[in-house]
C-alpha cells in the first residue's frame, strides 16, 4: 500500500481574503458529522480535481487538523480531524490552499446529536422483523420509477430481474399493515444508489454510500420512514455492505490508492476483459476464516476475491477504507436513528476489520444491535462469529447477532420429512439442542426463508399447515425472528424454486392496478387471509410475551409424532405443540409433569378456546397449537 | 438409595484361634490389589451367604479398615480399606466374625506394581489401531470353543449371531501379521465372560467383570497376549463397558442395594414380563447430556434407561457401584499393563461419574489413554466430551480421546459422491476444517468403519480405489487411526449392509480348514493382496513419520476434482493427493507454492517412484498418492 502523508501545518488563513470562493467540491465524506461522539477523531475523504496538491486549514473552536494524507491519486485528500469534547455544533469552512495560492473552500457541518447514545436501542428477542425487498413491496411514487441520470432506465414488472418501482414511501404508507401483523421492526434490503446498468433493483451493488437511490426516493423519504416507525415504537434495520461495492461506484474511475480494492491490479490491467478473469473472483471458501489448516492462498482467495464480477471487493486492510466504512455506518445510524444494522456477506471481508467495525459501532452505541450473515448450516461456523465465542484462535467478533441458518434448515427439513428415528421433528429437537454451543442463542436471528432462498411455502410443499407449524415454532424460540414479506399471504416461488426474481415477487396491492390487495384483503383467498390472521395472532401474542422474549426453555424429545416446547417466565407458560398425526391422537400429559401445569387453564391463542391441563390432551389433526397460561 | 453402615470396630482377633477356617468366600472383589497407588483407599465387595451379619477384621502392617458398609442384601459387605504408602506387598487374612462367633477368613493379596505409573503409556497419534472381534478372528484352541458350564453351548459358524470359536490365543498367534501390516496397537472387543443364553459372542453383555470368558481363554491367555504385544513394543487396548452389564450377571440374582441398577424396581416388579416394559429402555436421546433445554425426564430416560433389554443399566450414582467400576478398570490396567481403554456407549452412563472414572484413571496413570464412544455425526456433541472443552455447563470430562464419527461420515460420503460445489471432496476438506472446534484433534480416534457399521469396502461401493483413497487420507490426518480387521483384505457386508453378523465375518485363515488364508496370502485374490500391501506400506511409513504424528497440517480447497493435504515437520513433508478424475489431468503446482516444495525430490511411498516437485504434476488416473520428502 502506498500512502503519501504530510504533517499538519499551522497556517493561519485570513477568512476575509476576497480570493476565497466557497466552491462546491466534488465530494467531502462523511457529508457531515456530529459533536459529542466518544471517538473524537474524524477522517474526511475529499475528492476534487488536483486536491492532493492543496493544504487544508480550518478555524473553528475545538476542531483541529491532526494530519493530512495525500493519496496516490492527486484528486484525493484524507484529512484527520480531532473534534474536541467541548466543540459546539455549527458550520465551518475548510480552506484548501493550492500551490499557486488559489484557494477553495468547503463548508462543513457538525450537528448536534438528537438523543443520547444509550437511546439507540437495537433489535432483540422481543422484536419480530419484517424483511422487505423495497423494489417489490409497494410503489407509492411513480414519478421516481425511472431516473434518466442513472444507467438502468427501464422498469419492467414482467421481468424478475428488472426494477418494478417499489420505493421507501411505499413502505412508509404500509407501516400500519406491518404493525398490525405484529411486527416491531423492518429490515428493507439496501436502498442506497445502485447505479448499475442492470440488476440494480436488489441494492447490493452500492455505487454511492451516502446517497439514497433516487428510484427508492430521497434521504428525506428514508428519514421519514425511520421517523414514522419510531412514532409507532418500531425499529428500522439498515442493510449494509462492507465487503463490496458496485462496479459503477464513483471511485472506480479514479481509485485513491493502489490497494483501495482487492485484486485492483488485476482489474486495472484487464479492465476490458476482467469479467473473464478467474483469478479475481472469490473462491467462496468461507471455512478458511476458521480453519487452522487452511492454506494462506485459499484464505486470501476467499477474503480478497470479488463476490461476483460486478462487485469490486473493498480492501478493508487499507486504513482509509476501513475508516470510511466505519464512519459511513455511524453516519447512517445517527442520521436515521437506526434500530440495527444487518451486515451482508460477513465471512468475506477481512475478519479483523469486521471485528473493529462492530466494535467501533458498539463503542458509540452500547445498546445497538448488528446481525451478520454467515450463510452456513454448520453451527461451528455460525457460532464462531458471535460475541464471546471461545474461539481457539482468540477471535472476538464484537458481533451480537448471527443468522441461524442451521436452525432454518432443521425446521424446514424436519417439518416436511417423515417421522423416523433420525428424520422429522427430531431435527427441530436436536437442532435446538445445539444452543448449548452458542454464547447467547437469544441474540441470534432465526428465519424460515429470506430474499435469497426458496419461499418457505414452496420449501414446505405448498402446505399452509406445514408453514404454520414452522412459523409458530420459530416464533416461540429464544431467538430474534425474521419473516420475509409475503410469507403471511403464502407467497411462493414454486414455478422455479430459488429463482431470485420469483422469490422477490411483487407484493399484491403494492402496485397500481393490482387485482389483489393483500393490505386490505381484497381478492385474497381464504387460505391466505387465514394465514395473515394466524401470523398476526402469533406475533401480537409474542410481542407482549416475556416468556418468549426471555423465558426459560424446556422441550421434550419428539413422541408419537408430536413435539412439545415450553417457554416459561414467572406465571406465564407458553406451550407450543407440533402434531404430525393426520388422525386424532391422545397424548398423556404425565410425560410433561415436570413443567408443573397440572390443573391449570390455558388458552389457545389462535382459536381462543380454553383447555384444562390435566391427564391428557387430544390432538384432532395435524398442525401446531399454542397455549398460554396468561390470558 | 439405602445404605447400612457400621463403624470400624477395634476388635482384636486372636489369629491363633483354632475355630477359624480359611473358607473360600463366594466373591471378594477386586480379587487382589496393589501397594503404592496414589489413592490409598480400596473398597472390597464381599459376597457370601449372610456375610452382612459379620464383622471383618484385618491385621497387616499398613492396612486398616476405615469403614464397613452393610448392604440391603445381607449377603454383601463393602469394606473400606486404607493401604498406607508404607505397606509392603504380601498376603493377609480378612477374618469375618459372625454374631454366633463363628468366623470365616479370606486371604487377600496386595501385589507389588510391575512398573512405574508413568510407564503405562497410552495410545496416541503415533499409533495405528487394529480393531478385532475376537470370536471372528482366529481360533487357536478348539478345546475352549464350548463350555458346558455356560449358558450358550453351541458353536455355529454358519450363523452370524452365534459363537464361531475365535479366542485370545488366536490373536496372539497372529501378532506378527498385524505388526507387519504396520499396526502398533490392537483393540479386541470385550473378552470378559458373557454368560448369556445367546448373542454372547460380541462381549458387550458382561456377566463377570473379573473373569475372561472361558471360550476366549484364560486370564493367563489375556496376560500372554499383552506380554507378547509388549515384546514387540505394541499396545493393548481393553474394551470396557461401564454403562451396563449382561442380564445374567451374577449380581442380578441378589442385588446388593435397591438402586444397584437403574429402573431396578421396574425390573424386580416385572421380572417375568420386563422385556415388554417400554418404560425400562433407554430413550437414546443422547443430546440430553448437552442440551440446556432438555426435560429432566428425557435426560433420565437416556441415562437411566437400559441400553437394550438384555443389558441392565448400572447405576453409577450409587457410590459403591461407582467405586466398583473404577477399581475394576484400574485392576485390568495393572493386571495386563494396558496401553489404553476404549469405553463403550459414553453418553449413556451418568456423565459426572464418567468424568470421575476417567479422572481417577488418569490420576493413577498420567500417560494413559482412554477413548470414549459418542456415536454422533455432530461435532458439537463429540467435542463436548473431550478434555479441556470449553463447555457452557462447565462439564470437564477428563477424557483425552473421542471417536471421530463426523470425520468418518465426511470421508465416506465425500469419497463416493460426485464432485459438485457442496458434495465430494469438499466434505473431507470442510470436515477437517472443523478441527478448529476441538481441543486436541490429534487425540481423536478416526476410522472408516468399525464392528457396528457397514464395512467400508461396502460403504464405498465395493471399489478398492475408493477404499484406498479413504484409508490413506485417514492415515495422514492429525488423528489416532483405527482400522477394523479384514479391511486390509477388502472384507465386505454387501450381501446385507449393516448386518452385525456379516460385518463381523470370520477372518479367512483364522479357522481350521479355511480355504483362503489371509495371514499367508494363500488363495487371496490379487486385489486383496494388493490392498494388504497398500495398507502395510502406508502404515509402515506412518509408523516412523513425525510429520504425520505431530506435524503441521495445511490443506487446500478441492480443485478440479483433486484435494491436496500436507503434513510437515522439520525436513519431512508428506503430501497426500486425492484425484477423482478418471482421465489424466495436469495440476499446476504454483497453487501449492506456500508449502515450499519447489525443486524438491519426493518419493511415492507405494510405487517407490521419485518425483521432482516443479511446475506441474500429472495425475494419470483416479486414486490417491502419497509423496514424501523423507526417503
Amino acid at each position: 500500500m502506498l500512502i503519501f502523508s504530510c504533517k499538519k501545518e499551522e497556517i493561519k488563513t485570513n477568512l476575509s481574503d476576497v480570493s476565497i470562493s466557497n466552491t462546491s467540491l466534488e465530494r467531502v465524506e462523511p457529508t457531515n458529522w456530529w459533536v459529542n461522539f466518544k471517538d473524537t477523531s474524524l477522517q474526511l475523504l475529499v475528492k476534487e480535481n488536483n486536491i492532493g496538491n492543496s493544504n487544508p486549514s480550518i478555524s473553528y473552536d475545538g476542531v483541529s487538523i491532526e494530519k493530512v494524507h495525500k493519496a496516490k491519486s492527486q484528486n484525493y485528500l484524507f484529512i484527520d480531524l480531532n473534534i474536541d469534547a467541548t466543540t459546539k455544533a455549527g458550520k465551518f469552512d475548510i480552506i484548501f490552499t493550492f500551490d499557486d495560492d488559489t484557494k477553495k473552500t468547503h463548508t462543513y457541518e457538525l450537528k448536534e446529536r438528537q438523543k443520547p447514545a444509550e437511546d439507540y436501542k437495537g433489535f432483540d428477542s422481543s422484536d419480530a422483523i419484517y424483511l422487505i425487498t423495497p423494489d417489490r413491496f409497494a410503489n407509492a411514487d411513480e414519478t421516481n420509477d425511472i431516473n434518466q441520470n442513472l444507467k438502468e432506465t427501464t422498469i419492467d414488472r414482467t421481468d424478475g430481474y428488472k426494477r418494478h418501482g417499489g420505493d421507501l414511501q411505499g413502505i412508509t404508507n404500509h407501516i400500519d399493515y406491518i404493525a398490525e401483523l405484529g411486527f416491531t421492526t423492518i429490515w428493507p434490503t439496501p436502498v442506497l444508489t445502485n447505479d448499475m446498468p442492470n440488476g440494480s433493483y436488489h441494492g447490493y451493488a452500492i455505487t454511492d454510500y451516502y446517497q439514497v437511490d433516487p428510484r427508492f426516493g430521497t434521504l428525506e423519504d428514508y428519514k421519514n420512514l425511520a421517523d414514522k416507525l419510531r412514532e409507532k415504537d418500531m425499529k428500522l434495520i439498515m442493510d449494509q455492505v462492507a465487503n463490496h461495492c458496485g462496479l459503477e461506484h464513483w471511485w472506480m474511475k479514479d481509485l485513491p490508492f493502489e490497494d483501495w480494492i482487492n485484486n485492483q491490479k488485476n482489474y486495472e490491467d484487464n479492465i476490458d476483459t476482467w469479467e473473464n478473469d478467474k483469478n479475481i473472483g472469490s473462491n467462496h471458501r468461507r471455512t478458511t476464516n476458521q480453519d487452522l489448516y487452511a492454506a494462506a492462498s485459499d484464505r486470501k482467495g476467499n477474503n480478497e476475491g470479488w463476490f461476483v464480477s460486478g462487485m469490486p471487493d473493498l480492501n478493508q486492510r487499507n486504513p482509509f477504507m476501513a475508516t470510511y466504512i466505519i464512519q459511513n455506518s455511524i453516519w447512517w445510524i445517527e442520521t436515521l436513528g437506526l434500530g440495527g444494522i444487518r451486515q451482508d456477506t460477513y465471512p468475506y471481508p477481512d475478519k479483523q476489520f469486521m471485528a473493529n467495525w462492530a466494535g467501533a459501532i458498539m463503542n458509540e452505541y452500547p445498546n445497538f444491535a448488528i446481525v451478520g450473515e454467515e450463510w452456513s448450516y454448520n453451527p461451528l461456523l455460525v457460532g464462531y462469529w458471535q460475541k464471546g465465542a471461545k474461539n481457539k484462535d482468540g477471535y472476538e467478533s464484537n458481533l451480537q447477532s448471527t443468522m441461524d441458518f442451521p436452525m432454518q434448515k432443521a425446521i424446514v427439513e424436519g417439518i416436511k420429512e417423515e417421522e423416523t428415528w433420525g428424520t422429522g421433528l427430531v431435527k427441530l429437537y436436536e437442532g435446538l439442542a445445539n444452543d448449548f454451543h452458542y454464547t447467547t442463542p437469544k441474540d441470534m436471528m432465526v428465519f424460515l426463508d429470506n430474499h435469497d432462498e426458496r419461499r418457505v411455502f414452496t420449501a414446505l410443499n405448498e402446505d399452509a399447515t406445514n408453514t404454520k407449524m414452522g412459523l409458530s415454532y420459530m416464533l416461540m424460540l429464544p431467538r430474534i425472528p425474521q419473516i420475509y414479506y409475503g410469507t403471511e399471504i403464502l407467497m411462493d416461488d414454486t414455478a422455479n424454486p430459488g429463482d431470485h426474481g420469483l422469490i422477490r415477487t411483487d407484493f399484491p396491492g403494492g402496485f397500481k392496478d393490482d387485482n389483489i390487495n393483500a393490505f386490505t384483503g381484497e381478492g385474497l383467498s381464504a387460505e391466505k387471509r387465514e394465514m395473515q390472521n394466524f401470523v398476526s395472532k402469533v406475533l401480537n401474542y409474542r410481542k407482549e410475551s416475556e416468556a418468549i422474549h426471555e423465558g426459560k426453555t424446556i422441550h421434550f424429545a419428539p413422541f408419537m409424532g408430536t413435539y412439545f416446547l415450553f417457554r416459561i417466565k414467572d406465571d406465564e407458560t407458553v406451550v407450543h405443540i407440533i402434531n404430525k398425526n393426520e388422525e386424532p391422537i391422545t397424548i398423556d400429559l404425565k410425560r410433561y409433569a415436570e413443567v408443573g401445569l397440572e390443573g391449570k387453564s390455558l388458552k389457545n391463542i389462535i382459536s381462543g378456546d380454553e383447555f384444562l391441563w390435566n391427564e391428557a390432551i387430544q390432538l384432532s389433526e395435524k398442525g401446531s397449537l399454542i397455549l398460554t397460561t396468561k390470558f
